[in-house]
């Protein structure tokens, strides 16, 4: 499978030693994550759209509502930035300088398209749910043909794509390590809870052992 | 303190019901969640760079490497977007139509400007500090003036802005309630972690008691 080559759109920058453009860190980033902020254009104006994204190959997913604003100008074709990130820590160092924060990122580019057809469409939406609660769409009153309807799934071939890691404590200029500043990291975890049962459940239901498989962030 | 009013561009489209435009809400929300998607536009191309975010009254700041092309393209007047967002749990309902997620969203629209002078863009670094580990800024060997070079904080009026909150169980259509599927949320929140110490530190040092006040997300 071939790496991303990055070109003036996706090379990082900045401190660029933090910078990966490999296929596999890249997917990674997006599978463990599952958080995506969709950036477009609308008349120069730039808009950015929290969504939940997943993978299927190479390809990157995300989906909506039929008259989501974001969807209706994404399926047009125009070029799209997702940014998929997780804080990880603050890294405490004993300047400001260089004090910084732990994370992983991905910026990921490309044209998104419309997924045609109800088939096509509803097996994304498996996949969807299957991604964030695996196990959950088979226990699932049967979708129709309305809601489907209703229900834009968008993809897109990632063409570009680069990732940024920072983990681990900070790097400070050697004399200050002398000073009687406490340094270190404050991590910063996503942290999935107990359920909480609808009221509305029917009596002796309880919940799923597949809800212990979520796994975001 | 006035509202903000929505236009075209900053007026919810989808779920309107849970569009929230006053003032308060939005500065809670940027307050509480402290993370954003800094969305830019360079020849048509949209980017969306991850970034600590703080307030102050009614301006928005983020910072950055005077490097960083994020900041190099915001620092000129171009339209800004900038998403804040937390994921606050998985909403299971008896069907995939009414399957949702809790979160809270707010979308900020203006133009970025420089921080200009030392002290202005000293006040605004302690104010980010501040923010995100109060009292911090003071334990720190203070910063030089190389460091304010290579510093770059940028500040938005906040022109507009639309937050969108959902909390609370689906609503399913009211046949499905009868069928045998548990519903219910899987709540997602951010932990923050036990310190943990650089290795480099001076023996004796331990972590501050004011990590106790870390609140992020």
């Amino acid at each position: 499978m071939p790496d991303f080559t990055p070109t003036p759109r996706s090379r990082v920058k900045r401190l660029n030693q933090r910078a990966l453009y490999d296929t596999e860190t890249v997917h990674r980033l997006i599978d463990e994550i599952g958080t995506g902020s969709v950036g477009y254009v609308i008349e120069g104006q730039p808009y950015v759209t929290p969504t939940l994204v997943w993978r299927e190959g190479e390809r990157l997913y995300w989906h909506g509502s039929s008259a989501s604003r974001m969807l209706k100008t994404v399926r047009g074709g125009v070029p799209v930035c997702v940014n998929v990130f997780h804080l990880d820590g603050l890294v405490l160092a004993r300047s400001g300088m260089h004090s910084s924060v732990n994370y992983r990122s991905v910026s990921l580019f490309g044209n998104a398209a419309l997924v045609e057809g109800d088939a096509a469409k509803e097996a994304s939406l498996k996949a969807f749910l299957d991604r964030f609660v695996p196990g959950r769409w088979d226990d699932l009153r049967p979708v129709n043909q309305q809601e489907l309807k209703a229900t834009m799934v968008v993809s897109m071939t990632i063409e570009e794509a680069s990732a940024k890691v920072r983990t681990g404590h900070c790097a400070d200029d050697e004399e200050d390590y002398a000073l009687d500043i406490w340094a270190g990291i404050v991590p910063i975890r996503t942290v999935i809870g107990e359920p909480e049962s609808d009221p509305r459940n029917k009596p002796g239901l309880t919940p799923p052992a597949y809800l212990d498989t979520v796994a975001i962030g």
